[in-house]
């Protein structure tokens, strides 16, 4: 989730002695009675938004359709993935779903195998939920329950001047399919919380630019992205080349595009350079993370892009956002 | 929620380290590091099936439309209701929407003010959410987050023969507008936990017939409803009058209808009888509870009423339940 829920009345959601993390985090760090602490994140998948379903007359082949075992997976990975961004610990998920009547038990047996699919691969609790049917299409939201890394959680608040930004793997173009594989980097971050000083987190769901201009933002800084060094996704240059989509460069994709459910850090410079230097595999078995240095923290509120011939350009926070009329 | 998260996969729901109460319940006790304990319970509310909005060519007056403010409070109520059902004390609430992207945005600012009244009257932390436009009608997630009581929380499987069953209030007829003004009995749960010793208890959301037989099934023993006992709403009596709806008795509108949201309490008799004649305002304040012994539980797995004649009948676990084709 994004913690400031309804985002644009942000300012009107209380501070709390519960709340130990500043509303607009990727997830909320609540002090409960005798000094406990869980970790809480939710997040909501439409359909039509978050994935689509293969029709009868479906002569479209992109975005990719979905099955309802790839949304039951990725509903519980998103959540998951905001748990990774603080660093905590996941620990249970509770599931809601709204499901159309008509069909709607085989999809939600379908579906059930993609949750159960994903909570077992991280030795999460299914700890309940909630099963609705409606005359509408599926939506789920699925809240993950964290518990508090030893050195405490991560914020995306505490970037400072000189720190590196570091992003954990190549990104741009999940449209292609990863948006329904997505691999929340649990593991990764908490492997890397238990050995390198991180002043700054979150993951990467709508786009590195707007993300990373959130980070900065909330931590009252700037920033400049050496674009040569952004990580581009081979799937990027694939949907650069698609004839139909929005004719976007490798790079513009790999800036603005969402869903690639990487990591974002904020590193003092010489735990940066050993986190992006020590083999991932040493921390986390199997790992796929690569870790890249990206850019750096800079003084005052400018997010600026240095380009391949030394020019600095203005950086605009571009990404998905959902959007009313 | 039920924690039985589509509960015809009950079955393959696993037993879990995690889980303190067998999954089933209103709400999930989860085990975390530390020997930390948190209190989790979700959900849904739609459009149409929760509540209808106001049309412009309205010629409907039954049942009556709702705010979103009316939305907004009965989402977070509907939730900390799963918490009371469990003598939980309500902690924090993250909420997660689908928005329809024409007026989504004023509907989510009346949307907000109807959560922020509910969570300050319960003195609840609104922990964050995501929100999410889409091209369709209002759905709206609520996960409540608790902490658990001195002696420990409440369950459902626990009625023992011999134990009498209360209720906390008059049931049926909700949908005459007490179902968009939803009362959870929070502190009156917290108070009677902390001075009676209760075997079973949840809260009536579905139905009294049902949901009696729920607690039932779950502790493996029978139950007898004295009927002439139950009692019934002025609403009740109200809605077997509208000329249009399904022509119930006033009765079986108490025993059927969902969402009156009183406790039912499985106690043994001594406790049962102190909580009736005990003054309610004595246990919380300006509470309007009213007590009232319904029946008692029984060996084997009959479930029956005694009518006010002296019969005995088999009664129906008729009640709310999600239906897919």
């Amino acid at each position: 989730m994004e913690t400031q829920f309804l985002n644009w009345l942000l300012p009107q959601i209380k501070k709390d002695h519960r709340l130990e993390v500043p509303p607009g985090d990727d997830a909320a760090v609540l002090r409960l009675p005798g000094g406990k602490r869980t970790v809480v994140t939710t997040d909501l998948l439409t359909e039509s938004v978050d994935f689509r379903f293969p029709t009868s007359s479906d002569d479209k082949d992109f975005p990719p359709s979905a099955s309802a075992h790839q949304v039951g997976r990725k509903a519980v990975a998103v959540s998951l993935s905001d748990l990774a961004a603080m660093a905590a610990c996941p620990e249970a998920v509770v599931v809601s779903v709204a499901l159309p009547q008509r069909g709607g038990k085989k999809l939600a047996e379908d579906l059930f195998t993609g949750i159960q699919e994903e909570v077992d691969a991280f030795d999460v609790t299914l700890a309940g939920g909630d099963t609705n049917a409606w005359d509408g299409p599926l939506v789920i939201s699925v809240t993950a329950i964290g518990s508090v890394p030893p050195r405490g959680c991560w914020r995306r608040d505490g970037a400072r001047p000189g720190d590196l930004l570091v992003v954990t793997g190549p990104l741009g173009g999940s449209l292609l399919g990863r948006h329904l594989d997505v691999m929340p980097r649990c593991r990764e971050a908490i492997a890397i919380a238990s050995r390198y000083p991180i002043h700054a987190a979150l993951d990467i769901s709508d786009g590195l630019a707007i993300d990373c201009s959130r980070m900065l933002t909330a931590s009252h800084v700037g920033g400049i992205i050496e674009l040569a060094s952004v990580p581009i996704h081979s799937d990027a240059i694939s949907l650069s080349e698609v004839p139909d989509t929005n004719q976007l460069t490798p790079l513009e994709h790999a800036m603005q595009d969402g869903e690639d459910f990487e990591l974002l850090l904020a590193i003092p410079p010489q735990a940066a350079h050993a986190l992006v230097e020590d083999d991932p595999g040493s921390l986390v078995q199997q790992t796929t993370m690569q870790p890249r240095i990206i850019g750096k923290v800079t003084e005052g509120f400018a997010f600026a892009g240095t380009t391949p011939d030394g020019q600095t350009i203005r950086l605009e926070p571009k990404g998905f956002e959902h959007v009313f009329e």
